[in-house]
């Protein structure tokens, strides 16, 4: 392969060599070799700064990470063939690891395939892109996964926040077979639908698939209350595993109708509510009416996306458990769980203390959770790592 | 109740409102309540500066953690009524969470009886207390444990490196009922037979029941190393799971003769095998030989006992992890474990990662896990949270 060059400045190259896969544009000797004469997508050679070969990239030129490796290998180049042999890889992780073929497949920079990710829903594949250097190859990833997957639906969710900062467009498109607006999805023995042309994400959250497992012994026999419970993850699994009462609080009406649906494929729907609205009205309204919980579920979308939100998101994380702690009986359950990268685990521990402080409770954590093998994380790229849960069991001191 | 004082200077009661249970002897206000006048287990009403009353406590005088808390309101003084209490409010979440009534059932201060642990097998309880303050109850704690769950025997085994720092005797003896030699456990649907007499610490180890649990996918029909497999809590689990062929490696000949006495109990002897001996000396001699395996356990005992011990420890958990990461197949998996509660999970996060650079892999960490929810952590506390564990997959770059 005849690739241009990306060479860095002297000593850094240490954190690639270190296994991380991402350069930084004040690391690139610009001098020799100037991002400007690069476009964004373009294959690269990285080179340290006496000239050997760290691997392969693509580049985003006007970005901070202006850089993603997907090979240490000179001979590796990112063409179809590297997207088989890498998804093959990634697959059979996957089938090791999970009876039924509802998963994520791919994911990023833990697969090697940064800027890609995939959800396998059996037959039905939805991949979302975020990086130039993916979009060029859009066309062959289609192949790779049609010639591993053999699936009969590709739908492309390219409307995810991430690539604004990357200056691609934004669009949903179905790019081999086709795709029924909802796809079945099977999780720990209980059946949903998810919505993947216009539901969150990819429409479905792989990822508390192991501590939505671990909700059996907590919620069987107990009134559970489901906070953001979008299409009902956590709230239709707490009713199957033999929850008594289950009330789902969601914004999205269209969200609690699937909850409902969902509710009914489980023969659980008897035994289920749902409540449209703001959470922090609703918990609010709760706690005026006297309503009292066993378990309370609180799983929010990412109150932290940016790391200047730090502040205002932790305010965000306590004020939300606090409340939803007020709602427990007197021996409750807490599963307390943040999604957001930029929250540290400890951070969302310190203010679960502080909460139970506050209202003269003794907590304490029975179980921590993360995000499933399916979201592999690699051990040199912390932003890898996002999902956090804890269930803390809350009683009078 | 006209219990002696223990009075705090200004501003050291922070920690204990903010949940922690412990008084260090240089936040005492020993010119107006000495620690001298107190012997060791006493039990007192600790203070802040103001006179406020903070909860109720028992002493070391002659130790840096001179105070714990059992209690934040002056009635509850410890006593066996107490102790019952505690006990059933212990026993109501494992009863909660476990289908069998095998669990650590008393896990120290997260269930506000700090230098209490008991374990139970059943109907047969086993017992260690490492604080004066229990030990002086030590009458108490067996009537209680007798009233709350009617075993056939309750032996304690208060002969644990703990006790030495408290001036206490170190002794094993049964003081209720009767104790065979080996009690049966029964862990993941896996019987065993536990040596609670002379065993390690209690006999069995509790704590790595959930990281078990999650070894069936990763080892059907692959070749499996488990070192420091003491009687073969996850040696035998693995083959149980369906491992093609399990090797077990100890120093100790008793763990041994336990490790095929446990697979003959579920009949998986013939697919098992053991080695006596060092454990990097069998590393040494695996390699040599050119044996490969698909799946390498390394749970070590606590490397790092003590702080000072934390930079020789590191280095032990990083070569042991490396040379278990030599002996794995092209797609291995390693399973790296710890329970030294001075190693951070990030620092052997990055041994693992440093480990995998310098044999030129690719690890990336598909889960991670923890101590089992019978041994809650207390977040103020981060000393009851030790246990860590990754499940690694170690590829080719």
């Amino acid at each position: 392969m005849n690739l241009p060059t990306l060479r860095l400045k002297s000593n850094c190259d240490r954190r690639l060599r270190a296994g991380h896969l991402w350069v930084f544009s004040n690391e690139v000797d610009t001098a020799q070799t100037p991002l400007t004469a690069l476009a964004a997508g373009d294959e690269v050679q990285v080179l340290n700064a006496s000239g050997k070969l760290l691997g392969l990239a693509t580049v985003s030129p006007d970005n901070l990470i202006c850089a993603r490796l997907h090979s240490r290998e000179a001979r590796h180049g990112l063409d179809k063939s590297l997207l088989v042999h890498r998804i093959k890889i990634a697959l059979s992780l996957r089938e090791r690891l999970f009876d039924k073929p509802f998963y994520r497949l791919v994911y990023g920079d833990s697969d090697l395939l940064p800027g890609l990710v995939v959800d396998r829903f059996a037959d039905y594949l939805v991949v979302q892109i975020t990086t130039p250097g993916m979009e060029r190859v859009r066309g062959e990833i289609v192949e790779a996964l049609v010639q591993v997957l053999r699936p009969e639906g590709i739908l492309l969710r390219n409307d995810g926040g991430a690539r604004k900062a990357e200056n691609l467009a934004s669009y949903v498109e179905v790019v081999h077979g086709q795709m029924p607006e909802r796809v079945a999805v099977e999780e720990n023995g209980v059946r949903f639908e998810a919505p993947v042309h216009s539901g969150q994400k990819t429409g479905w959250f792989y990822d508390h698939r192991m501590n939505r497992a671990r909700l059996a012994p907590y919620v069987a026999g107990k009134r559970v209350l489901d906070l953001y419970s979008y299409i009902g993850g956590w709230g239709v699994q707490a009713a199957a595993f033999g929850a008594s009462e289950v009330m789902c609080v969601d914004s999205s009406a269209p969200a609690l109708d699937l909850v409902e649906h969902n509710a009914e494929l489980n023969g659980v729907a008897e035994r289920m509510s749902v409540v449209e609205g703001d959470v922090m009205d609703a918990l609010r309204e709760l706690k005026g009416a006297g309503e009292k919980f066993d378990v309370v579920i609180a799983d929010p979308p990412a109150f932290i996306k940016k790391r200047k939100d730090i502040r205002n998101g932790e305010a965000a994380y306590r004020r939300l458990n606090e409340q939803a702690m007020r709602l427990l009986n007197r021996d409750g359950i807490l599963i307390s769980a943040s999604c957001s990268m930029h929250l540290a685990e400890n951070s969302l521990r310190d203010m679960l203390l502080a909460a139970s402080r506050h209202l003269d409770r003794h907590l304490i954590i029975t179980e921590r959770g993360f995000q499933g093998a399916d979201h592999p994380v690699h051990p040199a790229i912390p932003e890898t790592s996002y999902i956090k849960a804890f269930f803390c069991r809350v009683l009078p001191v």
